[in-house]
């Protein structure tokens, strides 16, 4: 069974690493050619994501296909879909690929997101100014991911600047209120070809400019309602568009309630701790769902209390150096290092919540060079 | 870092699918170009195990060469072993390739092995029969495995048969006691670049046909012992040899006493189930060895009391099937079925006995089609 998959970055090659030993084979479409995915599938490499013979070649003998990129063109599934079955379904990755869509697509659930409002024009910004109040983000509607096409603006001095920054709205823009959360969650949930559904531990992140650091799982603390109202957020989504595939729902919790920020359809960096932690893996997960497979188990570990994942951004420690570390499962992507840039992460499991912290407070003293 | 490796076949595989994670990247030997390790990495297909060429090729550029398979012929790790570090030494390698040499070597160290005797003459195979008395087993002293190359002799009468069936002595044959065994046991230690050694809980084995069949550990109701000497030995050869990786010896229990069958100098079947099982799989510590890192935990996985293997020989189940087995971990190796042959294995781990025996129950009856 060959498995195709629409991009070919790292969370690609770990679809890869989780799908060999149940036997698939994977092959890759991506738009340059040294894509980390390389090591472990064929690469199609297309002059573009419009590439229709490129898209073709790739798609021709495929069992299914899926994505590990969340903002492959719909145009290109449609070209993928005349040869193979695509899953998650383009209408899923046309949703998660526009804020405003999402967000209303959540509301229509009852659903509660953070205040929004589309902006196209100079004078919805300043309309939707007034209605949010300041500070709020400006951000562009598509394409946006890692804190890139995104603006806080702190007053009405700062308009013009972030209006033209995110180019003046031609792209169209939603401005949404600024949330004052006490923490942020994700909660990934899988949902079979036959309707079966299952979902993960919520998980605690911990953002930086931006950019994901560390998760913890399952989120400490967290009340019963909240995991429940979790579990029914991503359930409820996944059962209103017919999903197949893993979902993950990026949240905010404030004031002990869930608004929902953003939602990929596709494995996620926040259940990277899966690999380590859980029954079975988001990736194993996700290939078992597109490929008709029973589910696997999404509980934590027999005798993992709490799991946790540091991200390695830009550059990492020596390797040794990193094995060193007790408890430690390293998980490298093959990139060169470049700052900004994931090149790996590192996950551990433990048997209570303070030895994890001990070991992540290791692992992160030991990347700050501490 | 590019890792080198003699054989490409499912040890290979699963060495690379251990090593990719830690950002290695792999070149495999082959005397094959369908080797079922060429989703993981690059093949070098020689022409045979003399070809220099492509030995030299599949050489260059790599940080370390190790194996997979373990009738590598000595002069291709010589030819290598210009041109890139071989772990474990050529040394070791050629002694476990010697039925005769490898017994020697234990009682060397002061450890029990089957009574033996080197045949190479038709007069020494009477000598043998006489000193060993019916049955013994008769085997080559080079080149067996999975019960090839050998047979067992049960009187006088079946001398001529057993003698012309291994070709008549003209490559060295061994004549071993047969050994009234309680039960098959193996143990699995590693020793890193550093001297640092580790060795894991001890197996028990069932074979049928020569091919194993499944394996349990930590081997149930083993005496402290008898743990205590299985390590001993394990941990002297290494020792002895200033062996690097993973080294597995195969042992039968005797009266409660152990006695030495043979040596793999490699990671090994009966070890499959560290990959489920164990803190640190027995791939990536043999990769942590040869390339001079810091070794991983060998103890079970917190949680784990017991943890099993099924092997999947000749053909395998559906996946579906085998995946809706509670707690079944797939393995497979992307190979053909064929009488046999090995393609894939089952690992369960669980928290006591009596639930490890019924998943691998379970999954026996579906093997056998029941």
């Amino acid at each position: 069974m060959i498995i195709g998959v629409l991009g070919a970055g790292q969370l690609g090659r770990m679809l890869a690493l989780a799908g060999l030993p149940l036997g698939m084979r994977f092959r890759f479409f991506s738009t340059t050619a040294d894509a980390c995915a390389r090591d472990v599938g064929e690469v199609v490499v297309g002059s573009s994501w419009e590439d229709e013979s490129a898209l073709e070649r790739f798609a021709l003998g495929v069992e299914v296909v899926t994505y590990e990129f969340e903002n492959v063109p719909v145009g290109a599934v449609e070209i993928v879909s005349r040869h193979a079955p695509v899953l998650p379904s383009a209408r899923a990755l046309a949703l998660a690929q526009d804020r405003v869509e999402e967000k209303s697509f959540f509301r229509s659930l009852g659903v509660g997101t953070p205040e929004f409002s589309a902006v196209s024009t100079r004078a919805e910004l300043d309309a939707a100014a007034l209605e949010l109040g300041y500070p709020f983000v400006l951000k562009t509607r598509r394409m946006g991911y890692d804190g890139k096409g995104q603006r806080v603006v702190r007053g009405a001095t700062e308009l013009d600047a972030a209006w033209g920054a995110l180019g003046s709205g031609a792209a169209g823009l939603i401005a949404e209120a600024f949330v004052k959360f006490a923490r942020e969650l994700s909660v990934i949930g899988v949902r079979g070809r036959d309707g079966e559904t299952a979902v993960y531990p919520v998980t605690e992140n911990v953002h930086r400019e931006g950019i994901l650091r560390s998760s913890v799982a399952p989120a400490p603390g967290l009340s019963d309602a909240a995991e429940k109202s979790a579990r029914a957020i991503v359930t409820g989504a996944m059962e209103a568009l017919g999903y197949v595939g893993v979902l993950a729902v990026e949240l905010f919790e404030v004031n002990g309630g869930l608004l929902v920020n953003e939602m990929a359809c596709r494995v996620h960096n926040s259940g990277h701790w899966t690999m380590d932690g859980a029954e079975t893996s988001q990736f194993e997960n996700h290939l078992r769902a597109v490929a008709g497979l029973p589910l696997g188990g999404v509980g934590m570990r027999p005798g993992v209390a709490r799991a946790g994942m540091v991200n390695l951004i830009g550059d990492h420690p020596a390797l040794g150096a990193m094995l060193g570390v007790e408890g430690a499962r390293v998980h490298l992507y093959g990139k060169e290092p470049k700052p900004g840039r994931k090149v790996g992460h590192v996950n551990f499991a433990a048997g209570d919540d303070a030895a994890l912290r001990a070991a992540m407070g290791a692992m992160e003293r030991l990347i700050r060079g501490g």
